[in-house]
């Protein structure tokens, strides 16, 4: 078990700041014995005697020898971030005397901590629900101020209220279908069901809005993957330095020149967009480009917005369409964006022919771009319609976002669960159905918080977490 | 001047903790505002009121929006580490959250500390010497037990003390010279000729060994460099190999397999040995071999010792010695090994001839290798004839032991000062060069101490400090 390989009898010690040269670093212990263990290298006070939230000086001792000059700040249980009795030894950040600190650490009674197990205990001792632990994992790891500000939101209980919420209502629900099935045959109606077929619907109501809060959350946490695909010289290279105002990937006029697909992030609002600039799409001999080619393919699978770019003074539509029934069989997600390039080279008949084309595509998101003398206007088009597709202005960023995957399907199944409650309401089947598919939404609504939980979820949420934490 | 830009009177920040993800990170900011500073971004307690050494729970504010939950260590002055009023901020360890803190931090008024700033106001403020200083950084880069107990010693004033009983009697001595500097013409001797070149002598003797001990502080601190030289296939590679017990090198029997230099530490008692193992030495047509046989060559200028081997079953006296007349044009310290390889080839006659050969060499460190059988045998002895050439274990390692070339250079210049006030003393010259000359061995100790310094040596010594630090 995930919890009983980490025994939260021990008391635990890891280094709590990062691995490497520092002017200091930080060994965090914690646990019963946390006082007693540092008592025995640390001189010349008896910590034991001493207040929470004080720092002490003294010296770290291996037997006589002087390991360190060192600052202890104490924390007692409940006081601590884990909740029980903490100490955080702060030492010169030397990977050495961090080392011998902690061997004499474990020599004198401690464990090594599991990764994550800090946060593991303040959980299990009930301080945090699981959803606010998983936040502090987020919050180390928070790149931008749109992670911070969600991980902030969430660690604060933010996402826990909303539960909590949510299963108060559905924990009245239950209650009542509940008194029904104890008057067993008896076919009585304590709850009203045009009612609770209300109620439903005001708790998927509830639920609704954060479910859909993910697509961004998710955006903001993974960021947005772009595929750029087009047969070779259509301007897929030059697009994405545009787009990146940079040269990261070498332009050049022989067809075939980008070989390896090169990744590369671009801000729009707080959201991230990996562009994923490939080889061109186009039979060829050459093994190593053909070797590009199928991984511009493999792309567009994981790609959830893909744009196509064609040079509008080569190709017709006919090849357009061709590539694109191609480009629809790998990707499922229908997030494309047209892009008729090289729109200088055509005169003003050719234009029309080509926009009136890809009007006839019947896509969302089609137009020209390639204006030599105003690129600026094609680029500030393209960025807008990137956030159009994904729908990301609708957001509104003020209510609670999700972008845990793990709570997105907790709360997608307590929503199905609802769904067949509203089903079975309509079609007059028993309590007993009922009441099962309101547990199992319970259920999920539990998972989030970790109210309901197994050692599986634990060890996958906690083993992730650097040693320390 | 270096102390004028880094103003004392400003208040610095800067991570104090390693670069990279950890759980915590912590922020130092130290100088007279610190507390009004970090109020400015902190809630919800006032930090001006609180006592020294205690820690205080709460939010950092970027206006209303919150950044990070924290931990906060108060220090007021005089009881840090700088001497002035200072605060450590523990947050969440994602470099986002640092980034933010410190940003907001210079916005209240705060300014970036340049490196080993903090150090440089210990000392400024007379907390610590500037040997002391010095040995903060020696700590904070220590590798093993040896370097630690040195930087320890000296953080702790092992050096400091030692130097102040030197000053106090070389002050004593030229008070009782400029005594009679100030009768003038009078030729009046208030200080016994012979007393004085005693306690001369007295000095010398204490510093001698301290002196002496810089070959072993500078090997403890910078390892020793050690040059495997030899003819392709005269088996360098195996050597290293077994002296360090891995398959670092790669062993071929192609003539030529090791064109690259190869650096690989080995430990003994304390004492890091870096092995260089090189390119055989011979002519060669191949410009890419050519390149690793120069490169060999140079490395005999940087060693420190010198491993030379060579094939006992092929090669003759004659071109040993050739080889060791090239070697020692390059090599001028004289701290050479020879050893005779694959001495398991040669029959009992072949082998008394090599040794013999090997005896009239007239070095003291040669003998054959190679007993396929019992190669760890070999090994011992060369590991221990390795530490005798450098003289390593006359060393008394209880004494004060200097790791620093300042330092040490320093020391050398006093004791010189001292050899000139004994010949002076011998040839009856005036007082007045005796007076000059220790002056300049008061100056020379003073510059260890930082009693008497100047800006460049602070740039120096500061300037490779971690910033943070």
């Amino acid at each position: 078990m995930y919890t009983r390989q980490n025994n939260p009898d021990d008391t635990i010690v890891a280094l709590a700041t990062a691995q490497g040269i520092g002017a200091l670093g930080i060994i965090r212990v914690s646990g019963k014995d946390a006082f007693i263990i540092c008592n025995k290298i640390f001189k010349p006070i008896d910590l034991t005697k001493q207040a929470s939230h004080t720092i002490h000086y003294g010296h770290i001792y291996d037997n006589e020898t002087i390991v360190d000059e060192v600052m202890l700040s104490l924390f007692r249980a409940p006081r601590s971030f884990t909740t029980e009795d903490s100490v955080e030894i702060s030492c010169h950040g030397s990977s050495y005397i961090l080392q011998q600190i902690i061997k004499l650490l474990v020599k004198s009674g401690a464990r090594m901590a599991g990764p994550g197990e800090f946060t593991l205990r303040a959980y299990i001792h009930g301080r945090i629900d699981l959803s606010q632990a998983e936040a502090v994992g987020d919050l180390i790891a928070s790149q931008n101020q749109s992670q911070l500000s969600i991980a902030m939101n969430q660690m604060r209980g933010g996402l826990s209220d909303n539960l909590k919420v949510l299963r108060e209502q559905l924990l009245n629900f239950v209650s009542l279908i509940e008194l029904e099935l104890d008057f067993g045959e008896e076919d009585v109606e304590f709850a009203d069901r045009s009612q609770l077929k209300l109620k439903v619907k005001e708790i998927q109501d509830y639920i609704h809005p954060i479910l859909d809060s993910f697509r961004y959350g998710n955006a903001i946490r993974n960021g947005i993957p772009v595929a750029i695909i087009g047969r070779p010289n259509a301007g897929k290279s030059s697009l994405l330095n545009k787009l990146l105002n940079d040269d990261r990937a070498i332009v050049s006029e022989i067809a075939g020149t980008t070989r390896d697909t090169i990744e590369e992030e671009m801000h729009i609002k707080g959201i991230s967009f990996r562009f994923i600039d490939t080889a061109g799409i186009r039979t060829t001999e050459d093994v190593v480009e053909r070797i590009g080619i199928d991984k511009a393919l493999k792309k567009i699978e994981q790609a959830q917005i893909i744009i196509y770019i064609f040079d509008a003074s080569i190709l017709g539509m006919e090849g357009v369409k061709k590539d694109l029934d191609m480009i629809g069989e790998k990707n499922a997600t229908g997030n494309i964006l047209v892009l008729g390039n090289k729109k200088d080279l055509l005169d003003d008949a050719q234009l029309q022919k080509v926009e009136k084309g890809l009007a006839e595509l019947g896509l969302n998101y089609a137009f020209c771009v390639g204006t030599r003398e105003a690129w600026e206007n094609d680029i500030e088009r393209i960025r807008k319609t990137l956030f159009d597709i994904m729908q990301l202005d609708k957001m509104n960023t003020g209510e609670t976002i999700i972008s845990n995957a793990r709570h997105y399907q907790a709360l997608k199944e307590a929503s199905e669960a609802l769904e067949t409650v509203w089903n079975t309401l309509d079609a007059n089947y028993s309590s007993d159905i009922l009441a099962l598919e309101i547990k199992r939404a319970l259920n999920a609504l539990g998972e989030i918080t970790g109210e309901i939980t197994n050692d599986e979820i634990l060890g996958n949420i906690f083993g992730k977490f650097c040693i320390g934490k």
